[in-house]
């Protein structure tokens, strides 16, 4: 997808770098996320937004409600439903009752979740890396640091 | 959403600030995404779908078959119909036919939608020029060529 005109290589005014650079952004992280899809199909017969749905469950441990789910990872509370059901089928996910509500629940990962998630992010830091691996060390700390200081300057609303 | 855990900040080893820099490449593009949708909702009442589809058709002049259009997006062509027809509505976007081809046909925007895009587009570069004013644009010419190598790197059938 491009949101711009790409091919007017002569301008090179600030305004059109930036743009250029916001492009580049947009089509570096679709063929990233591309690789990841490709690789979590063959690696683990999985998807990326499953990979989130675990990930997003294996940073609370005592479980999170669907509408807090949905919030972290941002769709819709309906793919995110079929996705719970799907991962509670195979035993990844549980749904425990909230004390106090009898009419909510919260998922959260079982031990098979834990243990298939951790191989899953373990391969899935390794691709990263692989992918990343032109950025040194250093390199990636710094553009990290300027992208997270842009996403300040933009709204404190966003995290 | 958050694809690992960034809470590990004392781990520094270079996959890991591979994966940190990844993780800020996702929240950054969401953020100037969610910036850029706002700004196009109150200052056209438009949204990111219905610029990148006018933004595709600005770059081919003669137009695109629908499966082109989509194929050039990567979204579903469901959801590309519903724009073009509201575009068509509007006034933007035509459909002619395609000779020697009576079932198909082409859309392309009309004057107005030229017009239209332009000032859209306009806009949009001045946004992202905001948003990535802590780029220099040197800065923002070096990383967009590492991105584009990465990308390179990655596969060649992304372009």
């Amino acid at each position: 997808m491009t949101r711009n005109n790409l091919q007017d290589a002569a301008d090179t005014s600030p305004s059109k770098e930036r743009l250029r650079l916001w492009l580049r952004f947009l089509k570096a992280s679709r063929a990233v996320e591309s690789q990841l899809r490709a690789n979590l199909r063959k690696e683990f017969s999985s998807t990326l937004p499953r990979f989130d749905v675990m990930a997003a469950l294996s940073r609370y441990g005592d479980g999170l409600k669907m509408s807090q789910l949905s919030g972290v990872l941002r769709v819709s509370n309906g793919n995110v439903t079929g996705i719970v059901d799907r991962l509670a089928e195979e035993g990844c996910i549980v749904r425990v009752a909230v004390p106090g509500d009898r009419r909510a629940s919260l998922v959260r990962l079982t031990r098979k979740g834990r243990e298939e998630f951790d191989r899953q992010a373990k391969a899935h830091e390794a691709w990263i890396n692989d992918m990343l691996g032109d950025f040194s060390a250093q390199e990636a700390s710094d553009i990290a640091q300027r992208l997270e200081q842009m996403e300040k300057s933009l709204h404190g609303d966003d995290d």
